[in-house]
């Protein structure tokens, strides 16, 4: 036994991940999945020209830890300035950072019951205390979730649009009218990862300059580069200059700072994408449907399919699915939980999912 | 002016970067460098196994988050298991969550005065108090600074081998003798970035269930993959486990992690790289020379020049290098600000340095 001296903190913090990785499984299985359908990764993949920029990157040079030439771009897409917006490792990283600068031991933070653990994690990893509401109706509720946080004063309230792990979404005018219950010192985490997949005016029109409002946005999901690990933040100047004092000025990789600028500005091969993804949830609602379930109307590159019991059963159809051979992951809160989790895949990939899930199904209800 | 509810420490933080990107300076001064020779950069870059590894990488999907085929070969190459080691975000992000992991408000940490600032910004980030000893002949001093860490009772204290940025280094037996006089339940995090380039026996053997020491490592120098971010540390499996507790767990490129791999495996790729780097010293040495200078004896991919004066006459020389259009830094703190910091460039660099140094001495003098 050793006798590390960690913070108090550190020492009460479980070794947890918030996700175990497709990998993982694949060594415990012994064999590698027929398909990813767990993850919401896009399997269409980064454009062309993101994938030529990263393979000609000079790697043997560090990032620009100012991300300059991306922020620039980033900028001129949104309509705002460089200084409005942070590039950092992934969403998962800016939520770190974000929580880092704001919460510490006991700092109150909202989020929904059943909605993004990595957050979860990062709260907890900071000592803040985390309050839950439930859905409504498989959404995340900005009514209930600021009414928490101006009861227990929260710091900040995390609200995905749209929602993972269900998909749904509100659109941008409801929220923009809802932030006028958002109690005065609690900052809007809005989680935006899959907003490029979702309706036109999902996106909220916000002035950059909004201090209530921290906007998150990723490559990983329509533009396909989940490997690269490359998120951004919109905020107000001084929140984004906050992150200087904290972030891993020198954290981003070379070639993935070139790839996002490259697929940024591949607006036809977005296009293309977000096409096969809207052909791929129909497919998946589909198939659903055959089967006799139904599923829950998604703005993402997913869609939640309604097993039609409890998380038990639910459960039971996804464990069938990964014996199969499937990668694929379920929401982790009831009721929730009655659904299974099928992210966008290539038309071979949801050939499978229509061949396993018969099986699944009855797999599960003999279980 | 806006109110954002930042935590105490946060909001005393300053907005810094520990270093100044050469593309910052670059956009101030309107033109791209001749060379890059300030950030130790290895221009020789990855090998070509590494290049083709991560050109093919598949983007779409996330990194393994266990990194579990670069963590085993690495365990194949030190000779330990896959416990024995954490991969991250280049040791500038193992470093955060170290100090993390063991840094509170006012906790005692020790480093020299002078040694690498990315650590001490960590230390800052985090809350603790950083006491600083005195290079010794332009070596960083383990009885110095293990003396310094029983006075204070220090949780952690930052030891590299070689030194940046000078160079310098003990031979690996010193530091083995030397743990003899660190205080219990203190931590040596021993930074090994450029140790790769140093002469056998420089890295001391060390049983990695020693609970005394950290060793962190990285594809940066040696490997010449500074772009991609991969840094690992070796260390007792209680306290790599730890890591689990606040890591980004999704935060490696994925294509970063198959071109360590393949760089890792290229023993003969590495073996010339470090050759290049020998003659590049070797260089760097005789133009110091060529000018009527010394150098500091050298275990890395650069060589520090005494300029002969004190740290405002360095900085003159420097100045004028970086007006000419090379990319140069110099070490913080005297008495090591005497002398600039050249990173082993290509002969083609090195011949700028040749021409430019001349008159880079004269403007010095002229001040």
């Amino acid at each position: 036994m050793t006798d590390f001296r960690l913070t108090p903190l550190a020492a009460s913090l479980p070794s947890t991940v918030p996700f175990v990785g497709p990998e993982t499984q694949e060594r415990a299985r012994g064999s590698a999945f027929d398909a990813r359908l767990g993850a919401n990764e896009n399997v269409f993949g980064p454009s062309p020209k993101a994938l030529a920029a990263m393979a000609t990157a000079e790697q043997w040079m560090y990032g620009d830890p100012e991300n300059f030439d991306l922020r620039t771009a980033l900028a001129a897409h949104h309509g705002c300035t460089i200084e409005h917006i942070v590039v950092g490792e992934g969403i998962d990283g800016l939520l770190g950072y974000l929580v880092r600068l704001f919460v510490g031991p006991s700092d109150a933070v909202v989020t929904s019951d059943g909605a993004y653990p990595t957050f979860n994690y990062h709260v907890a990893g900071f000592g803040g205390t985390l309050h839950k509401v439930p859905y409504v109706e498989d959404h995340e509720d900005p009514a209930s979730l600021f009414a928490k946080a101006k009861e227990v004063d929260a710091k900040l309230v995390y609200l995905a649009n749209p929602d993972n792990p269900m998909g749904t979404w509100h659109d941008g005018a409801t929220l923009t009218r809802a932030l006028d219950d958002l109690p005065e010192g609690c900052v809007l985490v809005l989680d935006e990862a899959y907003v490029e997949c979702a309706p036109e005016g999902t996106a909220p029109q916000l002035d950059p300059d909004d201090p209530r409002v921290i906007r998150m946005r990723t490559f990983s999901k329509a533009y396909g580069m989940a490997g690269a690990r490359v998120g951004y933040a919109i905020a107000h100047p001084e929140l984004i200059m906050a992150f200087n004092k904290v972030r891993n000025h020198f954290g981003m990789n070379r070639a993935a700072q070139a790839g996002a600028l490259a697929a940024l500005e591949d607006l036809e091969y977005t296009a293309s994408v977000l096409a096969h993804i809207e052909t791929a949830r129909a497919r998946i609602t589909k198939i659903a449907a055959d089967n006799g379930l139904k599923t829950i109307p998604s703005a993402t590159n997913f869609v939640a399919i309604d097993c039609g019991q409890d998380g038990v059963f639910a459960k039971r159809v996804l464990d069938a699915l990964i014996a199969q051979g499937l990668f694929v992951r379920m929401p982790f809160s009831a009721p929730q939980n009655r659904c299974i989790r099928i992210s966008c895949g290539t038309p071979e990939h949801l050939d499978l999912f229509a061949r396993y899930l018969p099986l699944a199904l009855k797999t599960a209800t003999e279980g």
